[in-house]
């Protein structure tokens, strides 16, 4: 009998007694055929390879993930998660469907990848209502209906409102996991459980969700494992404490290692990959690293057909030089070389499609001079202000005392910076005005579309002409990122499919945004991921205070709070 | 908050840390609400049940296993079952398939259940070819496709024909497996490989097959899971040495405790709950007995909304008396009590009710005495025989010499008893004669429909007699088993229904097999197992020598076997 394929002297990794074994693995029609000792019983092949010694493990399978947070579509994105091992992920694709609704999901299902992409519905778009932001689409009850007979739809994603999940029976979240759970009542139900506990948590998983993915403390992973979540541990949760907890437990059965969002400049270094080596930095087992980044995710979506190197499962592999490093040699997807070490990152043949209208979305005025007095009568005005904070996206709610000046908010003067969210869709033009402290220190400006989740045109900036060159440099762009210092351009990357992705080289796109982040940190912009902080300055599922079209947020009782409190 | 039921005082068995721990459970609409701490936050409840420290797990959940082998209907057999712990089952209806075909699959899928019965495509109907044998229904790929579009079908049931599998790449079989795949990719298949091993086992696996229900041995075990099969255990595997081999390399995830076939007597005393009694008898620890009888058999089968005792999930359990001998105090479905110790089984409200023509469905000849004379020149005839053993199912094939009396067989005066098959679905009324070594000792007859897996009529015996005798009973019965000695009827169960099962109280069916069982052990049937021995003499999927109403056959090679060799 003639195979197509074999590979000689490989230490296989073998899932289900979680060891490495020196085997001869023959390939058939893109799957595993074979996993047998030297002698292969009289099997030939069409090509043969000798491994000489390296590891082979099953590709990566990254379960809880959202491809625009690599600023790529789904096509470009594919080649360079291949590159890193991961041959099959489940996104969300819930950022383009905040821009284009329906239309964007298709057109990220539509699009052909070489790496397996599979998608749960989006069931928070937009993430809250649409009295508190503008969006471009909206999922409802027959947008999810629609999607849950797709067969690339294989899970409900994220639901992420707390409220609406569990104190309002009624809300469409609420609804949406109803309507799910009746078309499919095995489907696994993503949830954003971040910080719930006790009876709110029990609350949650009642409503039908299975698995969180948020940050966990090793607290956290105890209570949701044993009250029977399954965990999905992207990389501010994988530490040393958190995986001491889990090897305490043996909690392996019930978590994986997922991504959630890697930026394009991230991106360029790891994807899932990263997370498994952190994991092993983190003092978990090389094999224990690797079953919950193949076997346990591809069980907890359902697979049968893939997640261990077995007969009859999808022959998606990867060779590693290095064990303990994992460095990746080459990666096979269903039998078929993707990458081998050293190549650069290559492009799809075809350039992706979209609809003329994704690349002329950017719907709102150019702003003047005007646009940014804000007249008020008085004194100093009592302004509510958003804090940014160092670490992470939580932002802290302030009071500050801000002069007026000839009857206009003396803003430029206040130490504080200028913060207009406008509405892009051209649906109503509305623009929301804050105040922003802890931003930034020189004289600059910083403007995006990529603002989370409804992705409307966001500028903040300490001067109103820096602010105007960067929302008129975003608007020339139809989306992006901006920094301007000193009337000057000193970061630039475009995003012109929806304001939010790009079809450019991804080294181009990776360089452009590291110069986006040099020039935040240079007009003292400071945070652990500056790109996060400011996109997420406008998602109002976000706490504390947050800004969208409509309005500053108080998060947590999505109560709107006014720019002026009180006129002195 | 009111619910509606709150169990105090209960051990309740956690799945995730596999240990037993003192919760209060909240219910509500069927589903677990919340285990907690004494305190419930303030909920309170329109019923109130104190445990008084009775163990509580969760329903049991049998996902290979045979429905007909009750010999009774869904209905009924589910108030048996649930009497048992057992709330889930997945069945593979395909006896009633081969009486009925999709009508009698159809019949079964729409009998209303208390305990929650999903359905596996039978995927061998008939179990080898019609050429080999005759059914009622037959299962090819348009039934397989129309069944899998039903929310009741979640897995495929066994593929068992090796030859089909292993080498023959068009068969009806791997057309199914493939067909089936196609439909769902992630679907779990079953699989019947017995005694297969190294490349063969992977050409199951390469075919799609994913788990096992046969015999195992530890080597089996170790190498069909370490292959990344999933193992069901029933109870013939269930013994020390595999529990050992299990217990060795904690294969706990990889297996599942199942039933397949439970005869109505032994149903009286125990289902999947007397496999997770015998596991532990056998050294499982009572939490991994537990573990693999209710959440890796749901994992299996892809449900996410059973198989633990965890908010959301479905309020299915038991409450125990005794943990090391299972003693059932009562058993809730859906957050509802369906049974308490001591209850005798009851019976559905509204009896089952199927098409007037089940009722009507045994259509062949009432033999005559002309009928069992094989007339034949010669001095004495070298005859192929069919020789029973006294374990398991296997037969051996042997060659004895018979004699001849005026021109006929004298089968009468040869020591082996003489077997019958007659198609009995009225379409061609083929008659098929074998001779039985080891069978019978005193002068008697035993006739069924009960054969599987076509279940024409079977009849044997070591007189002409008592084999028309029985014959003519099972005839005017409309199927059953029947046993005759000396001219007297000995054993009487009627199977009315497609000559399989019966509507009649399980206590009463029960009581009449066991008196078959006795019949037939006094006319010197000597097998563990009388009933299965016997009505899988005409099963030609298992090995060696088999009879169907095509003849006999050599069934590793499918090649008829004619009952005499050569004449002297």
């Amino acid at each position: 009998m003639e195979i197509d394929l074999i590979v000689k002297h490989a230490q296989v990794y073998n899932t289900f007694l979680k060891t490495f074994e020196q085997k001869t693995v023959a390939i058939l029609e893109g799957k595993f055929f074979y996993i047998g000792q030297k002698d292969l019983e009289g099997l030939t092949a069409k090509q043969v390879i000798d491994a000489k010694g390296k590891y082979m493990i099953p590709g990566l399978i990254d379960i809880h993930m959202h491809i625009e947070s690599s600023m790529m579509p789904p096509s470009i994105f594919s080649k360079a998660g291949l590159a890193h091992g991961v041959t099959t992920i489940v996104a969300d694709a819930h950022e383009i469907a905040n821009v284009f609704g329906m239309e964007g999901i298709q057109s990220f299902m539509d699009e052909k990848t070489e790496m397996d992409i599979f998608y749960a519905v989006p069931s928070s778009v937009p993430s809250t209502t649409n009295v508190m932001e503008t969006t471009g689409g909206t999922i409802g009850l027959n947008e999810v209906r629609e999607l849950l007979a797709s067969p690339q739809i294989i899970a409900l994603g994220e639901a992420m409102n707390f409220k609406g999940i569990v104190s309002e029976p009624d809300s469409l979240i609420r609804q949406i996991l109803k309507e799910t759970q009746q078309v499919d009542p095995f489907i696994p139900i993503e949830g954003h459980v971040p910080r719930v506990t006790g009876i709110d948590l029990a609350k949650f998983q009642f409503a039908g969700i299975t698995a969180d993915h948020t940050q966990q403390t090793p607290e956290s992973i105890y209570e949701k494992i044993s009250s029977g979540m399954f965990i999905e541990l992207q990389k501010k949760s994988i530490n040393k404490e958190n995986i001491d907890m889990i090897k305490q437990y043996e909690f392996y059965e019930y978590i994986a290692l997922v991504t959630d969002d890697i930026i394009v400049d991230d991106l360029l270094k790891g994807h899932l990959n990263a997370n498994v080596q952190l994991a092993i930095d983190c003092g978990m087992s090389v094999e224990q690293a690797i079953y919950i980044s193949t076997y346990t995710p591809a069980r907890r979506m359902r697979f049968q057909d893939r997640g261990a190197i077995a007969a009859g499962l999808k022959a998606d592999f990867i060779l590693l030089d290095d064990l303990n490093k994992l460095i990746i040699s080459e990666v096979y997807k269903d039998g078929q070389l993707k990458y081998q070490k050293e190549d650069t990152f290559d492009y799809p043949e075809t350039k992706p499609v979209f609809p003329a209208h994704f690349y002329q979305s950017i719907d709102c005025k150019k702003l003047g001079a005007k646009d940014l007095i804000i007249k008020v009568e008085g004194e100093k005005a009592l302004c509510n202000v958003i804090r940014i904070q160092e670490k992470g996206t939580f932002t802290e709610h302030v009071q500050r005392m801000v002069p007026i000046r000839d009857g206009v908010l003396d803003w430029e003067s206040s130490g504080l910076a200028l913060i207009l969210v406008m509405e892009r869709y051209g649906k109503n033009g509305a623009i929301a005005f804050g105040l922003v402290e802890n931003a930034l220190t020189e004289k600059g400006a910083i403007a995006t579309t990529w603002a989370h989740d409804h992705h409307n045109l966001m500028v903040m900036g300490t001067s109103a002409m820096d602010i105007l060159k960067a929302q008129h440099k975003v608007l020339e762009m139809q989306g992006g990122y901006v920094v301007t210092r000193e009337g000057k351009l000193t970061g630039c990357c475009p995003l012109p499919i929806g304001g939010i992705i790009t079809d450019a080289p991804i080294e181009k796109t990776g360089k452009q945004l590291k110069e986006v982040r040099q020039a935040m940190k240079d007009l003292g912009y400071i945070n652990t991921n500056e790109i996060m902080s400011f996109s997420t300055l406008s998602l109002p599922v976000s706490p504390v205070l947050k800004i969208t079209d409509q309005g500053m947020f108080d998060v947590r009782t999505q109560v709107q709070i006014p720019l002026i409190e009180e006129i002195k």
